[in-house]
């Protein structure tokens, strides 16, 4: 577009107020907020701006010619999203979950409509990863993008890892510091980086895999035990998102916690950052890494997204294309983990092909063994219910 | 282009051959090179290709749709460049020396003639900064870009400060591993990180500034006095090119040795590997880190360059635009320096405006003080020929 870009905003939370607050502070040419929609428009916020609780009062606008939508409601989003497409009104989002479910439909209703859509954003807070894999590592050299996606849990992990804050102080402070969605499971649990994943995989390999494929735990479940077998073997305890392409093009993708040693480039991303791993043939490995959570260093994201429309900037989703080759998902892989669990029934969850060492003793229990992604994921509701902890711990 | 890329390369040195490997042992769709123009075609390379010595062969065979220049001759390099630019066909290069000289001149060729030239090889080797300063940095809240730009002296220095090597043994290895150009001064001296925070100034803040105008020192003076001092302040020496908006809009560049603390993310930037921080409002600092010498990173780098332009991309020089409000470069500005001298009489050359600490023995004698970067340009010569030490030395 080269007109200029009239927003009309959905959300005020704290992505929301902090686009609006850096356009107050660092005017940007041809970018103003013209309206915004909230959910109680006659709430005081404490700014002067022209809000409105109907959705109709923006999109009847004809001052306004595009859409930001910053809500947390999933469904809502892809409401406000897909309906802006379908007016051919260039729309940015940060709605993860929202992208997570619905992309493929919003794929094809981007193509139909010939409409814009973009949400480097919603993946990696103020790191381009989405941008890059689609402009840059656009070639069959990629192997893995792998990193930190979630600034909350980092920070909470950090702070432990670091400052030697308990489990409990470590949340109390991310709430505090606003580092924490207004869910804190989807950010413990892993939820948040496994809406991320699968939105990278869609750009880095071309291939959709549905959330409910995937498995993805997280480190609500993580105790003193977990933290000081990691301390003796001189590793942190990060969760990581990964997506790689194996040899034989198959696919996997998961969110898990992982023991990390010293000389991996993720071992010292710390608090809210974000740090992803991009590897492939012939350049090896590049490192990318920013802030991840927080209002300012998201809404400068969000303000990317939208001054990118100005120069027509489009997500390709050239890896889509080449249907024929694309890589097919799998979790039909092993790998190493480490599992603590309270009671010796829980062993019986998982199907270990392999067991490297076994530890017992009056309140501590865990085991190093290989086991399938498959079966972990079959058993990810009993694992959780019973409290079982589990991490990634490769030999390296 | 939507058609096939049917190459004519020029070069077949490192990155040539590194580029002519990548595409055989990796092949890419709709890629492939159907030339290579050499200086002796007659010279047996181990390899099956199409060589010619005649430039004409390339320009004037009809299958030939694209053109690839990887040769270290820049006055060659823009012959092959802008005439390439002036036939429109589109064309990537390597060869930062050509670019930080004539952009200003192949930018009016580019549009005149609406053709594409590419070159985010050139700058970082495998890390795609001018790309995403091109695009995602695109608004004003960008503050600076610093980070380590060559690889061949970062190896050196790592192999000095973490394997204890002596200057002498660090150099040959990395001549070695092929990280050094055929002219070692060029990374040595701080020329090659000089041409290339050329070009990311232009793309950073859409300001060109001649080479001639900005302060570059290396570390071929370094000796083991340095290196104790560094080690004794807990401090690395790295190579470090920079370029800042100050406060007031004027633009500071140079590339000057540094005394790094371990607080800094360059601090970790080891062996021949590049990393870049940008730092802006709001998003505070980001990251990227590659490889940045070699053959393999750097020809992949060339094969993203190349791949783009399947897709039409251009760099827009967005920054350029505005002329009213572009920074302005400046040197007029001071900052702290260690110095380290043989002779009282060098300190002649040197105005400082404060001097903080001074030390002398027999052998070995340095100054701390603030000094005018305007002043080390107009003595570089000098200090050079006197084999005179300096490293910026922050306070932090």
């Amino acid at each position: 577009m080269s007109k200029d870009i009239k927003i009309g905003l959905f959300g005020f939370g704290t992505v929301g107020r902090g686009l609006f607050e850096l356009l107050r502070d660092v005017p940007t040419a041809n970018v103003s907020i013209e309206r915004i929609c909230v959910r109680d428009a006659s709430r005081d916020r404490g700014v002067t701006a022209n809000f409105t609780d109907s959705a109709e009062d923006i999109f009847n606008d004809p001052n306004i010619n595009f859409i930001v939508e910053l809500i947390d409601d999933a469904e809502a989003s892809f409401e406000i999203v897909s309906r802006a497409i379908k007016l051919r009104m260039p729309v940015v989002t940060g709605n993860k979950k929202m992208l997570a479910h619905k992309l493929p439909e919003l794929i094809k209703l981007q193509k139909e409509y010939e409409s814009t859509l973009l949400y480097d954003a919603s993946a990696c807070g103020s790191i381009p990863v989405i941008r890059n894999l689609e402009e840059y590592y656009d070639n069959d050299l990629l192997i893995s993008v792998k990193g930190i996606l979630n600034g909350s849990s980092n920070f909470i992990l950090s702070k432990i890892f670091n400052d030697g804050m308990s489990h409990t102080a470590a949340l109390d402070l991310a709430r505090k510091e606003g580092f924490l969605e207004s869910n804190p499971t989807l950010d413990l649990d892993g939820w948040d980086s496994l809406f991320k994943l699968v939105i990278i995989g869609v750009h880095a390999f071309g291939v959709y895999v549905d959330p409910s494929k995937v498995f993805n735990y997280g480190i609500t479940h993580m105790n003193d035990d977990d933290i000081r077998f990691a301390r003796e073997k001189d590793r942190r305890i990060k969760l990581v998102a990964h997506v790689e392409k194996l040899a034989d093009n198959r696919l996997v993708m998961c969110v898990i916690p992982q023991l990390i040693s010293r000389n991996k480039y993720i071992y010292s991303v710390e608090d809210e950052f974000n740090g992803v791993v991009i590897k492939g043939l012939f350049y090896d490995k590049q490192f990318m890494f920013g802030r991840g959570a927080g209002a300012r260093p998201t809404s400068s994201a969000v303000l990317s997204d939208i001054t990118a429309c100005l120069y027509n900037y489009k997500y390709e989703y050239k890896k889509m294309r080449h249907s024929a080759s694309l890589p097919k998902f799998t979790d039909d892989i092993t790998f190493r983990v480490y599992i603590r669990y309270t009671d010796p029934v829980d062993l019986g969850l998982l199907h270990f092909e392999e067991i490297y060492e076994s530890y017992s003793s009056k309140g501590y229990n865990y085991m190093v063994g290989r086991v399938s992604l498959k079966s972990l994921h079959a058993s990810r509701e009993a694992l959780n219910s019973r409290k079982v902890f589990l991490a990634a711990y490769p030999t390296d």
